[in-house]
């Protein structure tokens, strides 16, 4: 058996990665199945398992990779800053119905919802930190604890999600992006 | 073939609207087969598709009625009612999953999303409508024009869904939805 470096198999990874992240856009989590992920990858099943275990796995590790870019744009610009993107990018939003899929999963797996609370820590615990920033440095209104804006923000992101997601028109969001950081500035 | 009332057929109507609401709550849209939704509403297939034609019609009128009620809630005490009411009816947060299970359909198929925006029609006119009186009234902030409210207050409440149909905790909502209410309100 050939030695095979460890850029090559980086990069295998990487592949298996951006194909499987289409092929959830286009068909969903469920439509997802492991004969579409071959052909979306270009990989045999044998080489995904071997880099991700299973589907669920390589699903939580595309999430993770959303989590960890948009926590570097919420450390320098904002959680707002990452919705806004989100607007400057509609080929993105396919990808986003599979936050939607995965909710019930969230509800109903225990184990699923430990697992994607993991993935996701690092991008709450950035926009926790950008928001205790601006709390100190004054920008931050500070008529209501820190916990219930970052609530507010999540919130007002997951309803993004869901719009963006269900191909709602978004003509306007950018002005209402312009109020909700309006509703969390110190007066 | 004996003569049925119309109270009758009216009652069996509810009786499998009510049945399917259950069995959607707890399958989902795609999980509610047409056997479970049989054995949900205690009527053969025969007897629901007498009524509702087919399974995205029955839900359709489902989702019909929430809207026809939630559109009630607006015009008494608007949209941000309706969220602290889902918060109170834990039981009710199943069925919300649908809703994100839907996103992809309605995104996807035309046909669909222009029977849904029918159905949602009286619950976008009652939000309109309240926003203009409060805004006639001096309640409203008059720096943003009103459709960008809206489009805020709609966009928190599909975060709403989001979160609730996820299983995420609740407690703090109640305070975002203070937030929610001074974002809009006339200062």
């Amino acid at each position: 058996m050939p030695v095979i470096s460890d850029d090559e198999l980086n990069r295998r990874r990487e592949e298996i990665l951006e194909g499987a992240r289409g092929c959830f856009a286009e068909h969903g989590y469920e439509g997802a199945t492991v004969r579409r992920l071959e052909q979306a990858t270009g990989k045999s099943r044998g080489a995904i398992f071997h880099h991700f275990g299973d589907k669920e796995s390589l699903f939580l590790e595309i999430a993770r990779q959303d989590a960890a870019r948009q926590a570097q744009v919420v450390a320098r610009d904002g959680l707002v800053e990452v919705m806004r993107d989100l607007l400057r990018h509609p080929e993105r939003h396919d990808w986003l119905g599979t936050r939607l899929e995965i909710a019930s999963m969230l509800r109903t797996d225990p184990d699923f919802r430990g697992k994607w609370e993991d993935q996701q820590a690092v991008l709450d615990q950035a926009v926790r930190e950008r928001l205790v920033a601006n709390a100190r440095d004054g920008r931050l209104r500070d008529d209501v604890p820190v916990e219930r804006v970052q609530m507010f923000l999540e919130t007002v992101m997951d309803g993004f999600v869901s719009r963006l997601a269900s191909g709602h028109p978004t003509e306007g969001l950018d002005e209402v992006l312009d109020m909700v950081e309006d509703a969390v500035r110190k007066k």
